[in-house]
């Protein structure tokens, strides 16, 4: 069991470091980076069913329940971009520090706002992994259609037709959805995160 | 244990209905609304401690862990006011689809917000706790030192002095802070809780 290092920022008589004893497992995050239709959602999906499972406390943050709510005041331009990620950061580590583990699915295409993610954390709270996965794949999947519409000129800013992706140059975990199964790729983040917060019987 | 009356809003394989049956109980949001001094953190921290040694997931949102973070773009104009509050409210409906119990300690002055927040929520998922207390005792108090700062004009808008607080006309539950111990105020909490999400061993 890990040893609470976390002092009580607040006032609270019950802080990170009681939670996580209770739990008997860090909170992280782990930050799904990718192009749309890489397999993000999917991926962090299977990995908070199988941590629920365990008997885990984890949960996923992706488009379909920040967008509506949280964020349903900005825009896809970059500085809402930059915005929407910059809240779902700051809402992630009030979930960290109630003992979650957080799953985030979101393309984060840009390098930068990557690096700010992660100075907003504490070292050992965030880990950063690229579900890679070749632009012609995801185009030709194309779950939603928009990658079509971006091709017509429909939609502007489309990442990965007209608006760019920084592939990440280290991230903590690259998974290839393109040649990995679902299940490959499950037992690959189970198999980091086990080494990075003694998950229980993982 | 209650019924999942939750179906999965996203396409998440773990909903809400699986956290509550797992956890035993329903997730809730009291929202402890008062002003200033008027003992709202106080309450909120004191509930979590025992909820928390119950073994409930629960969580505190005060002005101390969401101002300088998820808020920290927003001002204490009315309109940033009024946004504060939305985007807390739409953080903690994730929590509560986490399964975690929010008590959430904020001023929030006016009614119309407050129906907001109400309106936002499921009805057996909000509930309002009018944390009250006579003014002259919260400045009495001071415990920041806001209130002198206020009569002296140096705050402007500072609730209860030169901004208003229009006290609940129907809250869910209500605490007499000045005349009540606060071991009779949490006894009074976990009571009402109790009743409305079949806590464990309350």
């Amino acid at each position: 069991m890990p040893e609470n290092k976390y002092n009580c920022k607040f006032r609270g008589e019950v802080c990170r470091g009681h939670r996580e004893r209770r739990n008997g497992y860090r909170a992280v995050t782990l930050w799904f980076t990718g192009l749309s239709g890489a397999g993000k959602s999917t991926l962090a999906h299977a990995v908070e069913k199988r941590l629920f499972e365990l008997g885990a406390n984890v949960y996923v943050f992706d488009g379909d329940n920040v967008r509506h709510g949280l964020c349903g005041d900005l825009s896809f331009s970059a500085e809402d971009r930059a915005e929407n990620i910059r809240r779902i950061g700051e809402m992630t580590k009030l979930f960290l520090d109630a003992g979650t583990i957080c799953l985030c699915a979101f393309i984060t295409p840009r390098s930068g706002v990557r690096e700010q993610l992660r100075n907003m954390h504490e070292p050992d709270d965030f880990f950063l992994v690229h579900v890679d996965c070749p632009v012609e794949v995801c185009e030709s999947r194309d779950v939603k259609g928009y990658y079509k519409l971006a091709r017509e000129g429909k939609i502007k800013n489309y990442t990965g037709i007209n608006a760019p992706y920084d592939p990440p140059e280290s991230p903590d975990l690259r998974i290839d959805s393109d040649a990995e199964s679902l299940l490959e790729s499950v037992n690959r983040v189970l198999a980091f995160l086990a080494d990075k917060i003694a998950l229980p019987e993982a």
